[in-house]
């Protein structure tokens, strides 16, 4: 690593948080751009934090029984078009394929924007009888969608993810299946990035192409803006009935399949950086973050720095830390912050006097707050430190949504909650129809996120038009 | 699992031996068609074998440096167009996107047949100074070559693989990761794959497009074609010199950088299944089998026969073994022929009169040597049967090269050699005339494979035209 990247400031969060984001994303080294508009390089450093989420996930997924596959990258266009509701919310930003070298194609083919008619084609194949169910597949690929404006993780003409498709006897299983995955991302946000998530079902109108009911988590970032962070489908039997996928029941009569499918990308990257982040750079959750302990001798020059540095970094990753030793000639200076834009949980300081007091000092990348620590137990309070860590940018997150979450009557309201206490999430009633969800977009900024599952009663009318309201929405200026 | 599947028998490996092969691919579950010609889905099984390559290479890849990266899947046509030979080699068959959505795109970019332009370009980017040297880069994705004729796993329009691509401060650097990373792969295909390989350099007339050298490992399959199992290539400074990427070395001079490519593919599988698989279908080598030991209870009806095999399972998975048991109501019958068309390693048995005297029968996939084995130290026995089982497929494998590999002093020794023994490896000599290779070709079927490391002196002239001979050169016809 050259000296010149000694400076590194960036942008103060709460002066352009948008200007923030990108300066972080460039600065530690997560992402680079490419010569294709809207797709990104995602650099060592940037995929080895999606490395750690998809090893976390993988293992919940295959713990709750789903095999991964893979499917092929290109949909011919006649077979995209089968599900009506699906092409129409595709077509618009897909990729084509025209040529094969220089031949002209019979068919063009989209590049998968999502694979739900492929895994059709496919459970079509080898589906003929309830032994055959459930199939709980999975696929970890990146998909294209043509979108006009990008930013890094956020929304990118290409990105990685995982979609989980699966094919089930009954709407029950499916259904089943659709809240089981919900809450395995749940659980993985607020666990493995320590992000508390809100649970919900989206609007009509905002269901994704082709499904029955969509249900997401909804994330809230640091300017208050709401993040849609993961997401699962239910289709009933809408995709079976268009590509004839049946099985044969135990008594011996054809039904056809029930589907879901569930999806989350590398925007979790970006949800961590907008949660997290600091002035300083970047705060990464321990369970995601490629180094959890830094180790930095002090004076290394001096005899004996130099060995116990490095006997120490071998104690932590023993113990199964990522664990890097920074023994390069930059200055102490230049590695604090460093690593302190890398988001680096531990910051271990190790030089001769702490060697002398069998000691060491360890700085948390969160607070800052520096502590002696003994090295006799080390490994364990290493552990209790990290432990606390994610502990504390949790609560520091949920206290970011309870400080900006406002309940409000009527749109004035909202206007004035986010005028005066900045942007948020709204609780607020509504009517069910969507003229009023556009309505109250237009007229505040903020559209509905979710119909969040842990329902309230903010008043007996809706917030736009003042008829009797059918269910409490989320509402939020999104990402 | 229906018991249609009951009817398995595949076409025998001697009388059609790419029959065989195709049953098997479609028999034991390893891949699907899709509706896209060229393009296969990797069915869980198959999956699951290509997840086991893929842990244990990245393990190796990140013990010897490297980082992971993801780069963009498209490539702009003016990028791809910028090194000479590359574009000559891949141009006829890449797979043009020329549309986003029902935009017009201004520029025409190709998806990915390989991604060294992209790396060159990101290269660019990030280095300046000798400090950044080496750069040791890695990426596991997908890729796309528009390839007329097709077979799963050994040539697809799209496939699965990792390429790594390096940049170093000078030649000799550059030069061992080359040679590094072709011994991690021979390695790797013998340990892991237990199948032997030939390491070499190609021909200049078989160099991948752009390569100052390449290098590549060879292996013999059951039929004696002969398989190209991984490559990597020194570039040289030939695409910094193109694509402009210097750094300023310790004199503060401006220098190019050098860089090498190295990558295997889902084709590994394809190796895997033609060096092992006999008429009851796969052998899976146990490094990467999905399942290692699958356990059938004999007369499950029996009082204490599921408690003691689902014992034995959790025995073996702790032990830290991927196990199966199989307590479906399918008969032992369907389930024997079952397992050993999907190449589980290992079967064992147990049944009422079995755990009555404490022990089991363990069946060799490959040899179906049965042994009955004490229940005390099973997890001893079963990885010591394992481990025989990699050394004996190892073991045949090398017998079928060598019984294989014929030394041939003229081209009709060689057709004489093909029509007594079969196909199979030729060492002979060769001038090192390109017209010498095409016309062997041409005579024999065989094309030049690799000049292999170990150099052996079969005669003093090419075995073509008789002139004085440079090197001798392993024919071979290829898959």
């Amino acid at each position: 690593m050259s000296e010149k990247k000694l400076v590194r400031e960036i942008t103060s969060r709460d002066e352009d948080f948008a200007k923030w984001y990108t300066d972080i994303v460039l600065k530690a080294d997560l992402v680079g751009y490419s010569g294709v508009k809207g797709c990104m390089v995602i650099r060592p450093y940037g995929y080895a934090i999606w490395e750690n989420i998809q090893r976390i996930l993988d293992g919940i997924f295959k713990d709750t029984g789903h095999e991964n596959v893979y499917m092929p990258m290109f949909i011919p266009e006649s077979l995209l078009n089968k599900e009506k509701d699906h092409i129409e919310g595709f077509a618009p930003e897909v990729a084509w394929v025209t040529h094969g070298g220089s031949e002209l194609l019979a068919e063009r083919m989209c590049i998968r924007p999502t694979s739900e008619v492929l895994f059709c084609e496919h459970y079509k194949n080898i589906i003929s009888s309830y032994r055959d169910l459930p199939k709980l597949y999975n696929q970890w690929c990146s998909v294209v969608r043509w979108e006009k404006t990008t930013r890094p993780f956020l929304r990118s003409r290409e990105f990685l993810w995982q979609e989980g498709h699966t094919a089930h006897a009954d709407a029950d299983d499916a259904v089943r299946e659709t809240e089981q995955m919900l809450n395995v991302y749940a659980d993985f946000c607020a666990n493995s990035l320590n992000m508390p998530v809100l649970k919900g079902k989206k609007t009509e109108s905002d269901k994704f192409a082709g499904a029955v009911a969509t249900y997401c988590i909804e994330a809230l970032m640091h300017d208050g803006k709401a993040l849609q962070a993961g997401t699962s489908h239910y289709f009933g039997d809408k995709f079976a009935k268009v590509f004839d996928i049946t099985y044969t029941n135990k008594e011996n009569k054809l039904e056809f399949i029930h589907q879901a499918s569930w999806g989350v990308t590398t925007r979790l990257i970006g949800a961590v950086i907008m949660s997290h982040g600091d002035d300083s750079g970047l705060v990464l959750p321990p369970a995601v973050a490629p180094v959890q302990v830094v180790i930095i001798p002090v004076a290394q020059h001096k005899p004996g720095v130099l060995e116990k540095a490095a006997e120490l970094a071998e104690r932590l990753k023993v113990a199964g830390l990522r664990v890097k030793l920074d023994d390069s000639d930059n200055s102490a200076g230049w590695k604090f912050s460093e690593y302190e834009m890398k988001g680096v949980p531990l910051r271990l300081e190790i030089g001769p006097k702490d060697i002398e007091q069998n000691q060491c000092v360890i700085v948390r990348r969160d607070t800052r707050e520096k502590a002696f620590v003994g090295l006799d137990n080390l490994e364990t309070e290493v552990s209790e430190l990290l432990s606390a860590l994610a502990k504390g940018i949790y609560q520091k997150s949920l206290e970011n949504i309870q400080n900006r979450t406002y309940s409000c009557k009527n749109t004035d309201e909202i206007n004035a909650a986010f005028a005066e206490k900045g942007d948020g999430f709204v609780k607020a009633m509504w009517c069910g129809d969507e003229k009023c969800e556009d309505e109250v977009k237009e007229r505040t900024g903020a559209g509905s996120r979710c119909i969040p599952f842990e329902q309230e009663k903010i008043s007996d009318v809706c917030v736009c038009c003042g008829k009797p309201a059918e269910c409490m929405v989320i509402w939020g200026k999104a990402y």
